[in-house]
């Protein structure tokens, strides 16, 4: 797209990270003590569309339900959010305090509750205190301010080491357009901890319907590739805010230019912000992308990838670097997908390990150099068909046992 | 069982690892340097009714392929075994080899070459070098012995820690019954080693098809239930001989009082290989039993202590002695399994942590008591039925981390 520029974007020059229509603030609480920023709040201006993804977990946090809930609206204004507990497992007391905070948010900004979302991350099965809400929100409401996007992203962060924060600009017939992303946490997280959340806003103009099919399809593509160590939190959530600020005209059909222009934005945002949660995985020290290609159907090929991916054989021989072409290929083999062995070729990066099924020892000090990077490509090729997908994911390190183990000992 | 006895069963006293008919023997065949028993012989002097049970990888090793074939004669006189290299994703030319050594077997005890089992295990893609089995297989023949499977088990070890064996004696119509069974490995294992044998001996008297009836069943209720890392291996294999040197009448029915009596017993042996497997996972502190019941069907339980089983995050809490109930909630919602997670309880052995889906967090100190041991059953009760299965594993350690991921740098 030629009429588009992506942004360097730096927390420390927090006057970029601004939306037109869109405020944000930070406060500490005192969920996490004095000195932590741990809840923050996100306001429109206006009333913006909404969509939302959450987890697919059986177990689902109090305010997971509650946005489920408030999303048949179709529209919102705020996002709260705090950190350090994460109101999950938390019965009927965590249900009504899921909903108490929305009222309080709508009572002190004029609006609605159900145009409240409100998201947690932190310990599963504690309690939140009604009354850092009491003091927090109000404080909150006072300091609402176009920059305060960075403070935000850092109020979310649990074992995360950096805020993660993505933007891009573009036009739509004309009109400059912006979307702004925060996110933290990944599937490799502090004790429960494992929250991945995402609040994405933008001023472009688009009905709810299309935009809940964009955020779909925009997630499948980036935070649903990735995966840190396969397990799955009682509290994710991906929120798009559209406040139609950029005054184009409003999309109204998934098969319009336009919302093409905005989707292909809106991927390569959420891609980039998915890499980062990876590249931030406890411990992590490679991002590894695992490719499965020449499969007869792309779920065939996911469901492998998916598998190797989450192999901790795989990931501690990346950790050791070692070129362990017969851990990738005996995870495959369990994946549960009819293949032919005799078929399959093995890369790392450009460098062939397996070709047709046999190793090829020769290669194997080029592929250990592949390994020493901090960035490369596992690819496997079926020869099966047509299909391929790529997962990412992160090597499983000694720290990552650390920092799960004994956290609390 | 009354009439039943289970001995202590101790390596260095190899003349208790008998089993009437059969001999063994164990030799240095060079695969793994000059010092290391790695090519193992076991023999029945009468032809034997066997059963298989095999990796369900999609990619088999040539010895799996190989055996599968075999396995369809329903006798067979000889099991030949190596550790070193596992003769997986090696080609035709694995295939050739495999057969080739089937007919060196076959060749020195005057047997069919479809009378012999083989089985390999360790790195994967390399090719094994015929001389090694054109020097071993004579070396065997000329050792093999009455008392020779304790070394039969240590030639079969790859990161083994330990040999395992295990004997149960009972009678059958008043005749002395033998069971002896030998095992190596889990699916925590070094590089390219992902293996997991086991042959078990007995001298009682069952037809092949109820034999492998009684196999399947045996496997999935200890082999099958039990998880290192979730990695299946290309070479997996349990074999069963049966030679009838006991002589009692036949066991042609699994409806016969005597096939139930053998049942017991044969379920009791695999069950305590496993266990033996998952204590020495490598790495391995703890031997955790995850019980999910409750549950509508077994299904559901299994699927459930599976998923808990293999979560890093929770596997890393108990080595951590972290009584982290809501990984374990965590792990189970992502399972698949529809259930109401405000029915569910938990325990660590009798310490109730969550009771209708909240926690119960005055019992935390005792519930770190009991992960302070080596073995402790951890329950999630779901309320929804009255199914139930037990799944056995291991914490994660920064051992384990060590042993795969440093192994060849």
């Amino acid at each position: 797209m030629s009429n588009e520029k992506q942004e360097a974007v730096s927390l420390d020059d927090p006057v970029e990270l601004v939306v037109p229509g869109f405020q944000a603030a930070a406060v500490k609480a005192g969920i996490r003590g004095k000195d932590r920023l741990d809840m923050g709040l996100i306001f429109s201006e206006k009333p913006a569309a909404v969509a939302g993804v959450f987890t697919t977990s059986q177990v689902k946090a109090a305010p997971v339900l509650l946005d489920m809930e408030h999303l048949k609206k179709g529209s919102a204004r705020a996002i709260l959010v705090n950190s350090g507990v994460a109101n999950a497992c938390s019965g009927a007391q965590g249900m009504a305090l899921a909903r108490g905070t929305a009222a309080l948010v709508a009572e002190a900004l004029k609006i609605e509750a159900t145009e409240v979302q409100v998201c947690s991350t932190g310990v599963i099965g504690e309690q939140l205190d009604p009354a850092w809400f009491e003091r927090g929100i109000p404080a909150l409401v006072a300091e609402l301010r176009q920059d305060g996007f960075a403070d935000v992203a850092r109020a979310m962060m649990t074992t995360d080491t950096v805020p993660k924060v993505e933007k891009v600009n573009f036009e739509i017939n004309g009109h400059e357009v912006t979307i702004l992303g925060l996110a933290k946490g990944s599937g490799m997280i502090m004790p429960n901890m494992a929250t991945m959340l995402s609040f994405i806003m933008t001023d472009a103009a688009i009905a709810s319907d299309v935009l809940q099919d964009m955020l779909k399809k925009a997630t499948d593509q980036s935070f649903n590739v990735v995966t840190v160590d396969g397990d799955t939190s009682t509290n994710d959530t991906v929120l798009l805010l559209a406040n139609g600020v950029a005054a184009h005209e409003t999309i109204v059909s998934m098969a319009a230019p336009e919302a093409h222009l905005f989707q292909e934005a809106l991927e390569r945002l959420t891609r980039n912000l998915a890499l980062k949660i990876v590249a931030d995985g406890e411990g992590a020290t490679k991002l590894i992308t695992v490719r499965v290609q020449g499969a007869a159907s792309r779920a065939d090929a996911e469901q492998i990838a998916r598998t190797i991916a989450n192999s901790p054989l795989f990931k501690t021989a990346c950790y050791g670097e070692d070129a362990n072409w017969g851990r990738i290929f005996a995870a495959a083999g369990r994946a549960g997908i009819a293949f032919d062995q005799g078929a399959v070729d093995i890369f790392f990066d450009q460098v062939q390990m397996v070709a047709a099924g046999l190793g090829l020892f020769a290669n194997e000090e080029a592929a250990t150099e592949v390994l020493r990077q901090e960035d490369f490509v596992v690819t496997v090729d079926l020869h099966a068909g047509k299909e391929s997908c790529e997962i990412y994911t992160c090597d499983l390190s000694h720290d990552y046992v650390s920092i799960n183990g004994d956290y609390r000992s």
